[in-house]
């Protein structure tokens, strides 16, 4: 399918999701607005509410309970990044100064988590405590990968198993939650299962293929300067896989930007020179095809229709995407 | 009645509270539970849990959902209690170093999120719609007023009714919710209203007897150095009624702690004798007697009984404290 074709499956809905994201998002602080307008307004690609619609649409269902657990998940993401950029110390954030940057760390803090009360207060309108279990469990586990990925900063031994722990933590639980949420709406059959091994499985390749963007994109396309990843101390698959395969001197040139923390004494362009020499990218890339593969083929039991077809069209974009 | 009867009252039923947070407070991220622990073994008095229990006592309940709530209230209040560190920069909390001291701002920000995610777990497990809206409107409200005091730091100009605001958002609303929450668990009468006033106006009382202890409390029995409110630029109602009556000469003396941000230029002691001069302890206090004489007054429609006497002796501790 084409992208026109899949977007005008859930257009509207999209658009509606947006309009409770706008409202939703008002706070009698005028910071918090402030915050709110500016990542709102920050070219998110909405893929994580397009995939609950999808989910939902699939198993039948197109209706408010969709479009308002859209708007849930991509507040508590958005609160993610907020809280993110502060403990990352990030400077940009999709080409535009991060909330850290631009009102503090302080306000920032605060303002994400007055965007988590918001998304279960959204959520809460529901009344559905199945649901609110879900979006519970998961925003705990995405905070426990932020954790551990502090506590492991600076490693340059991290392990394919402890990376992979921190996408499924990161990125993976997330996307999950999406897809089976566009079950539990729904009032047809139950997919929940297979979808959420779908949007898990899709989750993994989307971080993977992030991981290598890092190493590839144009910055100018990416909205972040390249290479950021090793500079703020993660170790990343492509990275690790090279590590594997590379000299003890390749080693230390990247030891040297993890403990400087900058490229001064070594360049982007060496430790980019280093992946691409041992096949980083493209084994990674092998990598986050299996998951694609693996995510269509979870949605084998779901009955045709569009909605299945733009599922399956998704995990191409994922993987071929370039920010 | 003695402190010794209030507490026998509800003895048992807090260390199942103090039972639950330990449990409920073990993470798998190991920080997270030091955090915990340092927090839970960190002399909090364990107020907001025992108002809870005293209310539902009051209204004929005693059980397990009230000593469920008093760990979600306990542990909401500690999440709020790590964030306000990390903005505030504190360095001590009751005598010990702050989280964000002693583990970084970056953990503490994790730290807090998930203590908040695990409140919501913990309030989920009662399956009451009604509980968990109170409790996200409480959390909400709480982050909004930590963000109001964040814009108004520095502020020598603040008045007596944006000073009410900041204590209720900080302190009182969370009062409130526990003396209701302890109706809304009883299957008895229903008293949420009365014990709402009560709780409020008792916060209310609570919040001005610490904004006085801040500038007249022994440091060691308070845990942390006296004058810390105007160092960290908060004009409290002591000093908003001095600023009031006192001459320009020493409002400057005011302003200049406010612009350094420490005791260097003016002692603290000259700071106290201003607070002292202009009656700003004393007057505090009254308004603090005549809150808790209104929440004693809310106690009226509730039967007799040990509980109802112990709320009411728990307004005469909120004021006689000295720390």
């Amino acid at each position: 399918m084409s992208r026109h074709e899949v977007m005008s499956l859930i257009a509207a809905d999209l658009s509606h999701v947006e309009k409770t994201i706008g409202v939703d998002t008002v706070c009698s602080i005028d910071a918090v607005t402030e915050i709110n307008r500016h990542l709102q307004n920050g070219g998110g690609k909405r893929l994580r509410p397009a995939l609950l619609l999808l989910a939902a649409g699939a198993c039948g269902e197109r209706g408010d309970a969709a479009i308002r657990l859209g708007a849930v998940v991509e507040i508590i993401h958005t609160a993610t990044l907020v809280h993110d950029d502060v403990i990352d110390g990030a400077d940009v954030r999709r080409g535009l100064p991060s909330t850290n940057q631009q009102w503090g760390n302080q306000t920032s803090v605060l303002a994400g988590d007055w965007l988590y009360m918001q998304a279960f207060n959204l959520a809460l309108r529901q009344r559905n405590f199945y649901v609110l279990d879900l979006l519970i469990d998961l925003t705990q586990m995405m905070v426990e990968g932020e954790l551990l990925q502090k506590e492991w900063v600076g490693r340059i031994d991290i392990n394919e198993e402890e990376h992979s722990q921190l996408v499924r933590r990161k990125t993976a639980c997330l996307f999950a939650a999406c897809a089976r949420l566009g079950s539990i709406v729904s009032s047809g059959s139950d997919f929940e299962q297979p979808l959420a091994d779908y949007g898990w499985n899709l989750g993994m390749a989307f971080q993977l293929i992030d991981d290598i963007l890092d190493f590839t994109a144009d910055e100018a396309v990416l909205g972040k300067p390249v290479g950021g990843d090793l500079r703020e101390g993660k170790v990343t698959l492509p990275l690790i896989i090279a590590l594997q395969r590379c000299t003890q001197e390749e080693r230390r040139l990247v030891q040297t930007v993890l403990r400087d923390g900058n490229y001064t004494a070594v360049s982007v362009e060496a430790i980019r020179a280093i992946v691409k020499k041992y096949r980083g990218i493209e084994d990674t890339r092998e990598r986050a095809l299996k998951y694609t593969d693996t995510a269509v083929a979870q949605l084998g039991p779901l009955p045709e229709s569009d909605y299945k077809r733009a599922l399956h069209t998704v995990t191409e974009w994922v993987v071929d995407r370039d920010r």
